[in-house]
């Protein structure tokens, strides 16, 4: 578990801690050897360029509505994930957001097995 | 992938599909090699008796708000988690539900390695 001040068993809000989206960072709500979950707040028009990851992925619209690409670059396709809204997808699939209003989203990565 | 109606990268919605939650029943939501995410639906006062699963879990209250219980039961703990509000649980420890008020909770579970 690589982040200190959030333990095993304790509750986190997942509300941004301020009201103005634009002054909220992205950032790991925790991590341990298997799971990272990371709160990403993208700004209507913020995007985060495709990329992949190693292991499958949840990506929850906490709040706004983001874009969400899938796909290599020639044969990409997009799906609008609203607030309420989840998704997962298979590890090693790139993947790019972009925020269709101002939106929070929830990430979450498998890193490693459990045994 | 084991539940064919959702596929990767198809959002889906988190809301349960009725009103009543007396009538909508707890239901995996998805399920991978690495991952599995269920909507865990608590009337008031329903409990899951305490168990454990091998691997990390992260438990998010969608609406109402939980009991949850971790730990052995010489050594049991409780917190409040309320609607906005996710823990993580390391794998292997001990743990129960009980809705507090009628609940929705989404619970995802690390399955497997990603290689």
């Amino acid at each position: 578990m690589a982040l200190s001040h959030v333990t095993s068993g304790q509750p986190i809000s997942l509300a941004p801690p301020a009201a103005t989206l634009a002054s909220v960072p992205t950032s790991a709500l925790f991590k341990t050897d298997q799971l990272e979950v990371i709160r990403v707040v993208l700004p209507a028009g913020k995007a985060f360029p495709p990329h992949q990851v190693a292991g499958d992925i949840t990506v929850q619209c906490l709040s706004g509505a983001i874009e969400f690409t899938i796909g290599e670059a020639h044969d990409e396709r997009s799906v609008v994930l609203s607030a309420g809204e989840l998704l997962y997808l298979d590890g090693g699939v790139r993947h790019g957001l972009r925020g269709q209003t101002d939106a929070v989203v929830l990430v979450s990565i498998v890193l490693r097995p459990h045994v």
